[in-house]
Order: C-alpha cells, then structure tokens, then sequence
C-alpha cells in the first residue's frame, strides 16, 4: 500500500498546493490513502468545514490537526460528525471530536490514523506514549489494520524521535508536525516503522515558519508587535511518502516529497 | 570560497566521523574553511582540549558550542586563550570565552564565525538579535570580512527563521544548530545569505537524538531513569556547504551534506 | 518616611479597594508616598488612562505594570509623557514608556521607583539584575534619592529572592508582585533592604488568582474554555508598608498590609 | 481533630526545626496528626530513611515529598515497604511508592493525606486534577474519613488555587507546597476546605528559598556557577493548622504556624 502524509497547511498559500497537487500525486505515485495536517490552513489559525470539504474533494482522506485544533470556534459544531477530522488523542476526556480511527478503504482494507501532542515545551497533556499503546493494543498492523499511522505533533526533536523509537515495528509510519520544517531523516526504523522527524509545512519558505516575516522579527526583537499573518508566496508541498509490505503493513520504502516554492525538490523514485 | 559546517558532533561515534572524512571532504568538495559544532563530542557532554587539537590536526578551523559548552569543566581554564573555540555570544558579561571572532585565512582572506543561543524554551539570555547586530555593524561582509557564518543554538524553528530573516543580506550563512536533526529546507535567502534550520547531528541516528534509546523512551514513560550515553552506530556526518561570492561575500550555493549512517545521502553537485 | 504598595489591582472589585481606602491609609499610617501595581485593573487586563487619573485623584504617587502593560492598547498613546506609569524596565530598546523614575515629593524629597520583569517561567528578556545594577549606581539611596522601591514582576520565588539578596542594602524595599498572592515573609534583609516576594492582589480571593473561579477551573480541567473575567466579591486590599531611616533610606520598619475580603487582617502597629 | 502540615523541610536547619518543635507543638495545639514535606530534609535534595525514622520518632505522622523525592536514591528502596512516605499521585504508572494513603489514628479515626504535583512551568505529567477526583470519591469525607489533607506541590500560584476550588468541600485542607515562601491567604473556602497557596520552608529565610544565598544569586546573573547548599541560619518553622469539625471533616478554623528564625511569627490563638 502507498499512503502520503503532507504536512501542516498553511493558508492560502498552502491550500492552493494541496487542491492543485493531491490529485495529480495521487495518480503519478498511485497512492491508495492520503492524509493532511489542516491546523492552519484557515489564514493560519485553525480550519473551516468549507476546508474540510474542499480536502476530501481533491483526494484528501483524513484531516489531523494540532494545537490550533480549536482556533475557529465551528470546529467544535461538526467535529464529533466527522470522523475524518481527528484531533489529538490526549486532550483531557470530555474534549470534542477522537484522536484515532480506523478507515474503510475503498478495496475493504484498514488503515488506522492517530495524532498525539508532546509535552515537552507545550501545553500539560496526559502522556501520549502509554496512551496510545494501549491503543495500538487493539489495532495490531498486520492483523486489524493494513496501515497505521502516527502523527506526533510537538516541539521537542527527542520526544518525537523517542515516539518513533516506542513504536517501531507496531505502525508503518510514525511522522511529526508543528515545527513547519521538514526534516531530512526520513528512514526505516530497525523493526520496519518508517520514520520522521517533522514533515514540514505545506506553505510558503520566504517566511518565518510560514508566517509573513516582519511580524515574527518585530516579536523577537520588539515588546509590541502586529498580527501575524500567512505568507502568500507560493507554496512548498512538503510530504512523507510511503511504500508499506501488504503482509506486515510495515514499510519497504520511506520518502520525502517537496514540491514548488523555495525547497530543493524531491519525489520518491518508484 | 567555499566552507562547510559541520553540526554537533555525537560522542565517539561522531568523532570518528568527523576525523576520518573531513580531509577527503576538504579535497573532493575544495574547502576554504571548516566549522564544527563540538558540543556533545565528549561522550555526548561538552568537549576536551585533546578532542579540540584532534579536530585541528584533521582540518577543523573552527569550533562551536552551545548549552553544553560548560559540561566538562577543563574548557573554563583553556577557552579564553583559544579563538579558534566558541562559546554562544549572549552569554552573561564576565563568562569565559568569546563568542565571535574574525579568522585569518590561510590566503590572508578573513572568515567571521559567531555562536548564540536562541531563548524560546530555553535558559533566560540576552537578546541575541540586537547583540548580533551590534557585532556586525563592525564586520561588514564583502568590506571587512570575506565570508560569514551565524549559528543559532536554538530550540524553537521560529526563533531560527527568523534570525536567518534578520541577518539576510549580512552574513554568508545563518545555520541553526541543537536539535539534532538536519532540516531540508536549505535556501537562500533574499538577500543571499544561505539558510538552513538545523544543520542536524554527527552521529548514530538509530538513537533518540544520538543518544542510545532505551533511556530517553524511560525518560517520557518513567519517572526514574538511568543515565544517557552515545549511541554507537556508524554516524551519519550532517553539514551544510556554501558557496560564496568573491566579492560580496553572499552566497552562490547552499547544499546539505549528508554522508555515512541511516540517512539519505546527499553531497553538492559542483 | 512612610511608604505603601499596593499589589496588583484586579479589576472593579480592585479598583474599589484602591479609591476607597489609599485616602483614609495615607492619614491612618501617615503616608510620604503610594505606589500601587495596576496591570490588572482594566477588567483583569491592563489599564486605562481613566483609571490611572482616578488613581491619582486618592493619592497614589506612582502606578507600576508588568506582563499585562499593553493590554489596553491605548497605554501606547500616553505612556511617554506620562513618568508616574511605568513599564518594566528590562524590555526592549524601542519599547514605549520607562521602567524606573525619580519623583520630586512635595516636600523636595526624591524617590525611586523602578519595576523589573523576572525572567524564569517568562519570556525572554534581558538581564533585569544587571540592568537594575547600572541603573542604581547613578541613583544611590541616601545620597541622590530618600527612598526607593524595587518591583520584580516575576513568577519564581527564586528569582524574587535572589533579586532582594542581590539589592540588599541598595533600595528601600524589594518587593514582587504578579503571582497575585501575598507571602508571609515580610523582612528586613541583612543590609537594611525591606523584602516581601509577593505583595498579593488588591481582588476578591474566592476565585482564582483574581479570577472568577469556574473558567480557570476549566482550563486546568479541559481543552476548551471560557473567557476569564474577573470575580466580582469583595477584595482584600494586599499591600506593603515600609518606614525608611530618614539618613540612610533603607528600611526601618516592614510590614503587611490586608484589609476587607477574605483574608487575615493586618495593618502595621505604629 | 486538630492537625498540622509543615512546608519543605530544607537540610540541617530546617530538621531541627522539626526536631525540636513538634513534640511541644503537638502538646500545646493539641495535634491529633502531623505530616511534614520532606522532600529537601537531607541537605537540601530527597530525604533518607534515617530522617525519615527521626521524624516518626518526634511525633510526626507522615511525609510527603515532591520533584526531589528521588534525590536520594534510596529512597527507592523502602518506599514501596514505608505507607508514611508519599510521592506524588500523578507520576507514572510503575513508579515506585504510593501517591496517597488512609492512616489509622490511635482513636481509630482516619486520616487521608494525598500529594500531586502541579504540571504549570513543571515536568509533563498526568492530570492531577481528575485523578485526585477519582480517588476522592472513593474516600468521603465524612463518611469514610474523619480528616483529609491535598498537598498540592506546584508552581504556579493559578494551578494551586484551582486545586483548592475544584476541592473546596471534599477534603479538609487543601495546601501547596514548592515554592519555599509561606503565603498569607489562609481562608476557608465558601464549601468548608481550608485552603493556603503555599505551606512555606521549615529553613533560613536569610537565603534563596533555603539556599545559601550567594550561588543562587550567581545563577541568575552568570553562566557558570557553584553548588547550591543549604543556608544554615537558625530556621523559621512554617506551617498549616486546621480545626475540624468532628462530623463533617470539613475545616472550623485555619492558621498560619510560622515559629523562630527571621519571619513574623504566628501562632493560632486557641
Ligand atoms: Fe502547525
Ligand atoms: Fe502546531
Ligand atoms: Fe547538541
Ligand atoms: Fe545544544
Ligand atoms: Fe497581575
Ligand atoms: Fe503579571
Ligand atoms: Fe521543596
Ligand atoms: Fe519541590
């Protein structure tokens, strides 16, 4: 099985790779599942159900999220409905919306989905590590699910390598977001999780992790700044690509992709 | 001129890195100038003199440092009579050690190297934009100086970014450094100076950041822990190469190096 | 001389404390001078230039700030030609305002007056106790000013501490404020500098840190939460009276002061 | 029922504080149980089994700790043989020891005593809050225990005073530790939990939060610096009194306790 991750989304700048991109990807790297992160795509902060839908039109399967999970309040009308849209897994009980699910793929087989936050640097979360092993507990890759991912959204390079390290051989892929730089460690972990560190945003490189670039300055610099606001020059499409064994659902094969705006290309070679 | 820096050198296994491709890569790759973050090169924790004079004796002409600059105690009775190892910038007034320094090249060109600590999620620090700034007014590149290079020991991608935003245009290359893991976004700017996040570690990356797994995992799972050490695997050696203008000191050519080890291999197509 | 801070004025509860009982304490404990800390008092963020004047009209002398400084955006219209509103001091170059001051008393005397953010569990700024040094050697208590009040606007008690320890012998009174509670450990320190770590809030103390309770409950309980708004019960007036040495400045006499609300009563004995 | 709770036991001077007070205070406030915050007792880091038995032997009932629980490493030893030494409730499953107990009094009534640790400016760890609601409802107050105290060992003066709310009327005392400064806002909250933000050091208050002042000043003004050690100064006892009452367990009277050494003191009038 194929399946691609595209990082977080940010703005219109990224929106517009995504609704150009996915659908032509979908056919040169026949992918059989593709997932976003979507926490900035609304002009940085949060999504829109108006972008959900413009997602799943073009190929989009599910939509995780991150942090900004709740920035546009709508989010929380519609997201119990919509199992497509996943927010992190240990946010407290009684929080709106699931943290994992498995999907139906068109040809019956399984794929499971789960985004977890870190700890470290961020807001105080039940630990992510115990809490999704007892998930995986009961989606065992091979056996109820063809394909597994993990999205580890956090800061701390250690807490997110750690996670891979945790679960090697029970997903195909663990990946990180929220840094909005890709990583270059793309790689297969010793007992077949592929592995990276940060996938990367999908957004615009002449920026300040994707923001347009005065207002993060003036904030390092300065007391008082302005709004941030998103770039708006094109966009780089940053992605892990990944290749799975149909018998074990681990991967044979891991891949970055970036596609346009300022990052040096890369596309796997099938 | 062509120069290339190195990120933190991890223990043993990064040395050995280190010391055995360094002179093949000052030949294949025609390099004017070398730059190494030794940091974590003492069994992960700070740096000796006899690791300083054996990165010399292969073709280091720079060392950096960063949060761990202190951890072996020895460097506090050498570092103030060696320019040639660095300490971040925004240290406290009366810390041994300098931050910057202006090299005498071989061919009488001069090479500026500066170090600071980024403050997101990390220890309180003076300002090291405005501190930064107030440095280069005096080493302007292409007047003063023939090539420059910024390291930012950072935590946070946004904090990095933009500080590569605010020197473009003043330094040959802003690169950050302490994650421990090489980003894939190396750019240049608009204004020229090349850019990388992080430059990524040298060492074993079937680790938690070049650390052997099993204790950082104990770390985010545990309350009690045993003591981190290296990973031994074979290193991945991770740097970026530039390529400057003669005559504006700007840069021609930014690539990311990445040799040996678990991860893609990359070098520069010269 | 007799000298009150009042710590963080908490909204309209605060407020009422203030305008009500400062008139009656000036004549009760025969005050030279007032200070009171009002970053909270425009509905739990920042102040306004109507509730400055009203301050003024009871006879408070000089407001102090902190984190909460530009809640109120217009702040930034009048802060420079306003020298009795200060900012803290170790903010930006550039940053509107000032952080210290001298004031003319009516009876020709000079107090000093000077407010510094803490920086652990903070954001990044610059060294407030270097900065604090260079500032009172040109304003040496006993010789150019009659008394002098230190704030540090700080989370860590540690910090606060090390700060009275560090001006110990320098100023009248070092007092913190921002953890919205008053400690007990009213003291005069070794060399004749009066200390508190925390003066408390002028606000109602069923609630949270000023807060009415059930919205901070929610935050620290789920994901998703209300807007904070202040508790509207009666306040404690939390505040700290010191008596200077009129040779030497430093302090004679230290001692609490809570009135109405909650809390234990006290009012120094004269 | 009558009890006391004694703040962060800080080396030598704070023992024997302890040491020395408890057996009269046990006579003259008619304690019917004592519990002490150890977690600093052996020279400032942990405590050691034979402080532990020193304690016991003057009459206190049980200790609690917090982050230092671990310092001495054997604790680790006996702590899973010893129910009169908590850890906090919220560590990870598997760590060794127990995060609260029912002690029989000699009268045969029951005494719960609970410790969490706050997750503000702190290590990530599991929600405190709806852990200790879980346990809680499976000990009433009043039903199946006669008294019960919540430590709260916390930074953050919001986290602190939360927990008092989310408690008030299921526990008897609800009191933070941590900070190392006694606060002055001993109250009963509006559904009868007495309720203080912070218990305060049993140690020097001529100090940094217990420390010998000089290294911790240099900790906030230098990169590098010596070994903290305890100031050995005469200590000033701080503490929480509560009065129950005998049906419910909900609290009649609270009182600061702050014995010897530089602070006010305080003692309740009975
Ligand atoms: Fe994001
Ligand atoms: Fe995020
Ligand atoms: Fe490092
Ligand atoms: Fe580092
Ligand atoms: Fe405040
Ligand atoms: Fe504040
Ligand atoms: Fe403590
Ligand atoms: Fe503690």
């Amino acid at each position: 099985m194929r399946f691609l991750y595209c990082g977080d989304v940010m703005g219109r700048s990224g929106r517009k790779a995504i609704l150009e991109q996915i659908p032509q990807l979908r056919e040169t790297l026949g992918l059989d599942f593709v997932i976003v992160n979507g926490e900035n795509s609304a002009h940085g902060f949060g999504i829109t159900r108006k972008i959900c839908d413009a997602f799943y039109d073009v190929g989009v399967d599910v939509i995780t999220t991150g942090n900004h999970a709740w920035d546009q309040r709508e989010v929380m009308n519609f997201i119990d409905d919509e199992p497509r849209l996943l927010r992190p897994l240990n946010y407290p009980e009684g929080t709106p919306g699931r943290g994992f699910h498995v999907y139906e793929m068109k040809d019956n087989r399984r794929f499971f989905v789960a985004q977890v936050m870190g700890r470290l640097f961020m807001d105080p979360l039940d630990d992510p590590f115990t809490m999704l092993s007892a998930v995986l507990d009961k989606h065992v890759l091979g056996r109820d699910v063809h394909g597994a991912l993990v999205d580890i959204h956090a800061e701390a390079t250690s807490e997110k390598m750690a996670m891979g390290q945790y679960l090697d051989g029970r997903v195909s892929l663990v990946a990180g977001t929220h840094s909005h730089i890709p990583t270059a460690d793309a790689q297969i972990l010793p007992n077949g999780t592929a592995y990276q560190t940060d996938v990367g945003m999908c957004g615009d490189y002449d920026s300040v992790i994707g923001m347009e670039k005065s207002v993060p300055i003036e904030r390092f610099t300065k007391k008082i700044s302005g709004r941030l606001t998103p770039a708006e020059g094109p966009a780089t499409l940053c992605a892990v690509f990944v290749e799975t064994d149909d018998e074990t659902g681990l991967a044979k094969m891991v891949s970055p992709v970036r596609l346009g705006g300022r990052l040096i290309e890369i596309t796997p070679t099938l």
